[in-house]
């Protein structure tokens, strides 16, 4: 499945056939991850939850099924060059992770503020990392002069249909291990989570809801969603940091097609969606992946008495750093 | 299964045959908690480690097991006058749980300086909190009153053959879920859990090693295991507070016959363990079930290259004060 430039191709999507190929691929590299529930969280939010915990997954996030999904997609000749993204988060990692295990070299720009941690979970992975400025031109810039000097193939974060289909294995796995479900929550970043999930969701039962979850401060895709166009990211911030990025034409195209409404939250609605979870739940999850949970206690979403899958993205925080603490 | 005083009852053990009772008799009331495991943690162990995840248990600890193993063995007439015990922790929540899971009273004695947390944890269960002042003689004094006011019964922490019983059920639950175990590892306090495991371990597999696992600043177990008497506690603290406790004569009896081995950790490698579990396996440990892990760090139990289990004995931490953090 080659991706190249072109407005048909731009936004091409895999169907459900090829996530279920996706699936077959990215089974000896990633965990099939636990879904656990908790009767008290369900009493707080109104509904019977199911949480799939991609915290637990390889790298500590869903990201790893995009990125070992596309990594092993590549033929024996393109993947001898390598792989480059651009990530200052956990698909960088995750590519890294992916590349090891096909025992190719990665090469992850990231912008030179990055986190020593994040630096540290790509390196450990074995993955060259190029810093350059905090600027989409300049990290861009970066990825083209990898891919000059190496042929290395881009792998990008979301907008790749190789890596929407890996990430949608996720959702595949959950309605096989929990019995009918009404509706499920995804949080949506830059969309390739929730493109995944909702195409594995609506193709393998027609009638499921399937939500996105925003944080109001970075709700451009619920404004994408409701307009049509990609919108800005507004100006705010979020501690759901992983979230802080805009649709691409693709997600977007996924997203008017198979998801059935947006949610957002508060600021203060993930803090405490994410702290329920660590002290009731006992894992360890990021604010983004509290961000589902944090809509439907504001009631942003609105799946009251119903069966409600939940998509936990993942888990890397800085303990030395918590939202609660001052 | 009646306690009465006498030297040959105060000695009374549960075998492999009531705990398999008491593992069909609390099914209903607890969960199957999870196995999980981390290759980048058994590359720091030296050994092949499944976590039994007793941290997802009703009230966040094992304690929901033995406390309901003891309510539900009760008579309708002995039910009926309610249950008492003393607690500072888990044994008290998890008490007042099994009792309204019965629909009975619970009296939980308490000392006067302990955490709201902690009071409020015994408090949403509906149990009666009595507060004392903090010494051995002042709680025993308030048990004997609740119980010559109300006729409940004594259900001690760990002194109770009904108690052990099923906390030993872990184990049994663990054993089946994991093939071909070498080796089991418990903390130890009072010795309630760690005799359960042992019973259940070595009664359905003969030759498993079974190791109990202490801080060093609470030291006494390995002592008194190694002199065959009660040896105080240590004048020194630790951050696994759940395991300040010395053994009971009936605790001691079992661990004489049933455990392999004790090892010690100090207090750094306590918090290192805890923090490396939160890490990397993304869930929310207590301190106290950090010890068996941190005595593999440490090498004071050799189990290298073995296939260990170990029981994480809970997951209730104060999310405001974490070791790590000054």
């Amino acid at each position: 499945m080659q991706v190249a430039p072109g407005v048909r191709d731009a936004l091409a999507l895999p169907d459900l056939d090829a996530i279920h190929a996706a699936h077959a691929r990215v089974t000896p590299h990633v965990h099939c991850t636990p879904v656990l529930s908790s009767s008290s969280i369900d009493a707080e939010a109104g509904a019977s939850l199911f949480f799939k915990c991609e915290n637990f997954q390889r790298i500590g996030a869903f990201k790893a099924r995009g990125a070992c999904n596309a990594v092993f997609s590549l033929s024996d000749d393109e993947a001898r060059r390598g792989v480059v993204t651009h990530s200052s988060g956990n698909h960088g990692a995750a590519l890294a992770y992916a590349a090891r295990r096909r025992g190719i070299p990665a090469w992850v720009v990231m912008p030179d503020n990055a986190a020593k941690v994040k630096q540290a979970n790509v390196a450990r992975f074995g993955a060259a990392i190029r810093l350059c400025t905090p600027t989409v031109a300049a990290r861009e810039a970066a990825c083209a002069e990898v891919q000059r000097e190496t042929g290395a193939a881009m792998i990008h974060p979301f907008d790749d249909p190789r890596v929407i289909a890996g990430q949608g294995t996720a959702a595949l796995e959950l309605l096989r291990q929990t019995e009918e479900l009404d509706a499920l929550i995804a949080p949506c970043g830059g969309g390739g989570l929730l493109s995944g999930t909702s195409i594995a969701a609506r193709g393998t039962r027609t009638g499921i809801a399937v939500y996105g979850a925003e944080p109001a401060n970075a709700g451009d895709a619920a404004l994408s969603f409701a307009s049509g166009r990609i919108e800005p990211l507004p100006p705010t911030t979020t501690i759901a940091d992983g979230l802080r990025t805009t649709l691409a034409p693709r997600t977007l195209a996924a997203l008017r097609m198979f998801v059935t409404a947006f949610g957002t939250c508060s600021e203060e609605a993930i803090v405490r969606a994410m702290r329920m979870t660590w002290e009731r739940m006992k894992i360890v999850i990021e604010p983004s992946a509290a961000v589902p949970l944090a809509c439907l206690l504001e009631r942003t979403i609105d799946v009251a008495g119903a069966r409600v899958g939940i998509i936990v993205s993942g888990g890397n925080v800085d303990l030395d750093r918590l939202p609660w603490q001052s």
